[in-house]
């Protein structure tokens, strides 16, 4: 077990994303508090149920501290490596999706030198489009074919355990510094107003075409410097265009 | 994973001491599911608790085949180890403790070969000393001094995942073929071209700006299909620009 203030734990956030149960909520702010993390946030969540979590009992202070956000976005901006955490359903997956254990391998090795956000699905939804074109790549804990889907608070307890269960990290951080999920949307933006002004992306299927273009720059892993780069020379190109601001 | 029906998974038996809220019995069933176990067995369990529990959605067949007893000692009868879960409060236990990586080495070597039963204590007091008597030694979730004790659930969920861990797949590494060179170098050239386009490239530093981009671009590590869309979207913006071919 690392110390339980571990700088490394600190900069994990555990993201739920529109939780419906408050019994979920304090049950992952629980699993958090045994395994050492404290950084919990949640996006959209049913308000009466975010209340309700607060006044349980059990991991109190860390859920006081929880921070709420209105959009993934905003929840990820300081992350450079956003996860969900899928069951698989049936559909095929856009992104690609890691075993826990591999998986975690990624993560530990990440969060020796920059924040990571782990995101979990609502109840009943699982992640949704939009919030999983935020995300790199998907974590799956391994279950069976026919009874994939686990309640988000054992999902919470299994993937914590699973960080903390190696004590001592085999790998050295990673060195370059990754751009922030915030830096990584703007160089998004950018790049769609550039779509936009060419005629690339046409009115009609332009949420499709965000979505993809979001996955897209992620699998880039654009690290700090070059995303600057890469937004100056599309600020160019719009300002060309005549549409640059 | 084993495959769901794995021999040595039905020999263990997840026996929860005492249980009293029918959501812990319910979501020790679904993480039993959701690993592929089915044996579950309840000792005194308070009885409106586990009719709920029963007639709650979700691994209800699993529940309907629980079994029930009126001592720990009968649950156990069919097992060669018996194994308590502790959370190991401030008391000296008077049984050998393991961590679960351990644990789980010994209960999957037995699980080969015969039965292994699991025991979960209540929530409010855990195993007591009576049920502790029937154990050949304990398993500890390694959760933080602070605060140590889990739900019966998660830990449930925790215990299961990590004996299903051994077993699953080291998921090779991804498969995405990435782009080639040739195709590389393509974007390199269109970008290059957008840039000059867009007077980012100046004509004194152009042999510089070039190598720059050239390592930025192999930095991305662009993938075919990626390759492919990029190429679209600046061909598109050349086009708009007025230098497109």
């Amino acid at each position: 077990m690392p110390p339980a203030n571990s700088p490394s734990l600190n900069n994990l956030r555990v993201v739920l994303v529109a939780p419906r149960n408050p019994l979920n909520i304090g049950a992952a702010a629980r699993a958090m508090s045994n395994f050492g993390f404290s950084r919990l946030r949640v996006v959209n969540p049913y308000e009466v149920a975010f209340r309700e979590a607060k006044s349980a009992v059990g991991a109190s202070e860390l859920l006081a501290e929880a921070e709420e956000f209105s959009s993934v976005a905003d929840a990820v901006a300081d992350c450079s490596l956003v996860v969900g955490t899928t069951a698989l359903g049936n559909r095929m997956p856009q992104h690609p999706v890691r075993d826990t254990v591999p998986a975690v391998g990624s993560i530990r090795k990440r969060l020796g030198s920059s924040n990571v956000a782990l995101l979990f699905g609502s109840e009943r939804w699982g992640l949704s489009n939009d919030s999983l074109s935020h995300c790199h790549w998907l974590l799956h804990i391994p279950t069976r074919k026919v009874h994939r889907s686990m309640n988000v608070g054992q999902a919470v307890a299994v993937c914590l355990y699973e960080i903390v269960r190696a004590s001592s990290p085999k790998t050295p951080a990673e060195k370059t510094r990754l751009a922030t999920s915030e830096t990584v949307e703007r160089v998004t933006r950018k790049l769609l107003e550039a779509l936009h002004a060419s005629g690339y992306v046409n009115p009609r299927s332009e949420a499709s075409a965000e979505e993809k273009l979001r996955r897209l720059v992620r699998r880039l892993h654009l690290n700090a410097a070059d995303a600057e780069v890469v937004l100056g020379m599309v600020h160019k190109i719009l300002w060309k265009l005549g549409t640059g601001s």
